[in-house]
């Protein structure tokens, strides 16, 4: 149950830190049989990865990923999958004026405090680097799921910053460094190049969906499939809000508008998706709606107040290599992060739930 | 890890249905010594209570608790704590129509699906009942933290539907029947006697705080303060939406004005709180502040459409005691909840980190 | 995690202790749809019952079974179910004495040690009392396996104290007292008789069976089969060894004599069973097979050395009403245990490897 | 809780297989500002390595262990450590027979049934070459146990085959290669020179133990001390039994000679240990006191008849480079496992109880 665990039957076991050697996790449960290589999981680090646009952090990082385990002639053995990527562009500099000091907005203090010590070497555990591995087990879990029920994950930046980039088509997203839905992104690009000139960084929100989940996935009481769900997506660094369904919409809704219904077959399934494909923390078998607010980057060139480890009042600069608005590169790991909870629950769900007959009409 | 069970050192296992026999729950981990008896619990379990305006349900709970195991001579022993609620006002009537059908909103069809039956009996294991024995167990975990940090934990509802309470004071919050933070609470009766007469339901949105909890709980990834705070509201019934610190608004920030700066001594602490007391995932020993949106409550006398158990088309209309607006009950539970993950939190952060000296100044 | 739980997919939450109001468990994780009622459990707790010889301790407990939750319309719903024990014979008596003094092999130095209290009415919480809740689960998971795969457990004493039992049929088992698989047991009862008139206990050794185990079951590290049976059965009081298959016995084996060689069909199968029905951590497919050892009952007549509270010598006789020796109800509860394990595993190969089709021939 | 990590709060993830690029494990929970490097790990490797004597496999690995996460400076930093081994001496060879055939006493049948394939090469999971990183993880447990309490842990052969070998000192265990705690090792040498001549192989039993284990680890029920030990002990390849204490000789005990009584102080403690330092499940303080079996190696030379996946009858040879009694190195894998189990429970012992006083005179 350590913290650095994602589920419990599709057990991902993160480690590593931004300037060591490697990073890394462990896959503990994944199924057997599956046809497995780097091949399969290179492309979704491809997505995250630094160093692709001017937009994000040019540190250059191939994220060459290396399977070290639980994979035999192709085929996953249902052993522990251990993936492996080197740290490659760690540029040494002199930590020791960063280590002193705690960067407003930024984990330094609470590492500091909770551990007694902190390795400073560009943000250590809390670097967004750490969000590879996530990205990298969520490959194997989307395979599994693709194959197994035809399951997809998507996602797509919403807004960045002030800016609503509106929803045109998901064709779009693979097309623009911003995964945004629209043909033209040369709003977001001004907006952005305005905010790198500022010294400055912003805010995004990013939305994540899945297509074709199984229904009756989810348990009754805490850990319900949004419960997880939400439980997964703050767990990922700079997030400060999911939501499910209409999410904060809700709260000014009417039950009698609010309540999806059920319709009789042809076509069967739902009216409506206020609920976001979710009731009673358990899957309806509509596509999963979930969003996420995501915070400024904290490394930012605009001089900031802060103290040292003395206790003493210092002005920091944050220089280096940053995002400076991290909720761009976020989509590909939301996806991931979704799609990792609902392997767990797929799981657990036959697990438990495996003879229980799927009804005639549904 | 079955999915009833929330925390892991100290472990909250809930049990029971609407209207069965009785509800409860099991902690284990619970530290040995403290003074504990019905009398703790009891007035948590009375904020909740259904019955005690007419805003809310009509079905009259005692929800008197009882103590089954883990305390001795009125101190806890460190054994499991069996905490039992009779259900004393399930009213025998017939269900079979209720079985059949599926309400829009409801888990009804999730239940069904996912078990091949369901207990529909006032809905059965997905009632908001189900919410005692949540409360039963925070209040044990609010009287040791308090105990041991001086932790406090204190909510209030901020939105019922489409108006905004606005805020005066925490001291208006016990004076009324909202949860609300204002002292002419007229303007909400209004709202809800409208709501009312009309057959209707409604959202809200709940904020919930803690303070003095101490600096460094949480874990670097995964299981993040933030991410099981998260868990642990979005796990709560009808909820829709979680936010920590600034939240949504956050994606608007930019990171020259998001940021916490920390300050030197005196005052020290930070000169914001626009994380909400998380950095990092971990805990920033400033105020935890959370926000949830609440669904509007499915259960409605507005007709609906929906299907039958043969996917046939039916119109439903949900008779029986039903809270117009669930938020309005949300407040206690969302705090019990809170002091479930600091009790947790605590708990394993002095399992890894009771060696680390909090340094001079801080 | 906490302690107080057995299993993680079938999970068994246990409290209580021997003079408080009740005992009893939470079952998370049952799959749905199985016809269960009291009459299920009922007559593996009258097995393991006290007070019905002469032999065992002359409490008076009916040990009735009430189901709180998880069953509705008598079967399984796939929720909690919550079993309860009320106690109902504490003789209330002074237990101030108890509370001060240590006894010799009892729990009462180190429950002090870890709790810095604890309950010494009837040994509170590591009381045999408590094994009852375990019985109960047991006859869930028993009925669940039999259903499903015709699993069946069995177990008989095959020692007491120095008395070697021998073996003639399981038929004998249930028609003595002993559990003894022998259709005369007047050796065994003139040995209990001698023991009991000298006022001290004595040890014994139960073994105990599963049949029509499925293949598969287990995992390949730490979790294996046989470290999760030898958790389970060490895990119960008073137990100091487990055996599998051919046990310690293995040490003097040579390799051309041990490993259990596979038979071409017909019959197929194996051609021996040392290794217990388990290689590698997974089971074979043939009988389970495991011994435990239990220590003599640490409550005797004879006076013992020991200290109090205070580290002052002290004399003690325990008086009160206790087996000679704990061994003899020991083999219902092996088989509870044995049951719970091989179900927390069924439940677990199905989650990960429910896909793996049954190849033929085998 | 995926079945290969072991332990929650100190959650050791293992990974790798016998012939692949890397086997290794992820730490979780180490607590921070530990002294660590390499240099503290390796010579516990060193002491289980292949290739040592003539009387293990002449497999030649170095396994040198590298630490790729976790530790800055020297010091452990809270976050997951990972450790990882190089497999340098994987021959290759033409494993499609083997893949095809079940070798008696093997895991070939049980992970093929399990998984429907598995990596035959070197025995893949299976090989005990997996046990490396368990003393790997067990040598970080070692060194700060150490340096928190004090505690320390040997071991020793204690027989081989039908040969006991008695105890001298634990000073010659370093002396010879078996781990056998005599100065003259002629005895032992003769047996093993025999036995290799004959192409068969042999179990053997160890007994392992704890010195300064803190008083009070462990848990009342399941999760006790002595049920994780055996947990921990069973999980190790081809171990088929484990005794605390006394172990299956208590069986034959009267309870006036087994309990151990405590004295006043001076000299305090206990006056006996048959108990093997765990009463009810918790840890009295004195030394932890474990014994197992383990059986022959599967892998030998005498032809054997088996099976192969199309269940036609073979005869099987097991050439290759094995132990001819994988008893021999399992002395420093037990000490690991044991110093794991007593870790994990450390520190759940303070999450709970580190509130709890030492008593005066205690």
């Amino acid at each position: 149950m350590s913290g650095n665990t994602l589920g419990n039957l599709f057990a991902v076991t993160n480690f590593g830190e931004s300037h060591g050697p490697a990073i890394g996790c462990v896959i503990d449960g994944c199924p057997p049989g599956m046809v497995l290589s780097e091949a399969d999981i290179q492309p979704e680090l491809d997505r995250r990865r630094p160093g692709t646009s001017k937009f994000v952090t040019q540190r250059n990082e191939p994220d060459q990923v290396e399977i070290l385990s639980g994979v035999y002639e192709g085929r996953t053995t249902g052993t522990p999958i251990c993936l492996l990527i080197r740290n490659t562009d760690q540029r040494s500099k002199d930590y020791s004026e960063i280590a002193r000091t705690f960067r407003p907005g930024h984990a330094d203090y609470t590492y500091w405090r909770k551990y007694g010590l902190r390795d400073p070497r560009g943000g250590g555990r809390s670097s967004a680097r750490l969000t590879a591995p996530t990205v990298a087990a969520g490959a194997v879990a989307r395979k599994w799921l693709r194959e197994k029920f035809g399951t997809t994950f998507r996602g797509c930046m919403t807004h960045v910053g002030e800016l609503a980039i509106g929803f045109e088509s998901w064709d779009h997203v693979p097309d623009n460094p911003f995964f945004a839905p629209v043909a033209d992104v040369s709003a977001i690009e001004d907006y952005m190049n305005a905010l790198r000139k500022s010294g400055d960084s912003c805010g995004a929100r990013v939305r994540v969906t899945a297509q074709r989940v199984p229904v009756g996935l989810g348990e009754p009481l805490y850990d319900r499939l949004d419960a997880d769900i939400a439980h997964a997506l703050m767990g990922l660094n700079a997030v400060k809000g999911v939501e499910i369904g209409d999410g904060f919409a809700s709260a000014a809704h009417k039950g009698s508008m609010h309540g999806d219904s059920l319709r009789p077959s042809p076509p069967g399934g739902f009216a409506s998706n206020h609920d976001g494909g979710v009731l009673g923390g358990i899957s309806t078998g509509q596509d999963l709606e979930v969003a996420i607010a995501i915070k400024p980057t904290s490394s930012i060139l605009v001089p900031r107040q802060s103290v040292n480890t003395a206790g003493e009042a210092v002005e920091l600069v944050t220089k280096g290599r940053h995002d400076p608005c991290v909720g761009i590169r976020a989509t590909p790991i939301a996806e991931a992060l979704l799609a990792l909870v609902v392997m767990e629950h797929a799981l657990r769900h036959r697990a438990q739930c495996a003879d229980v007959p799927v009804p005639a009409g549904f």
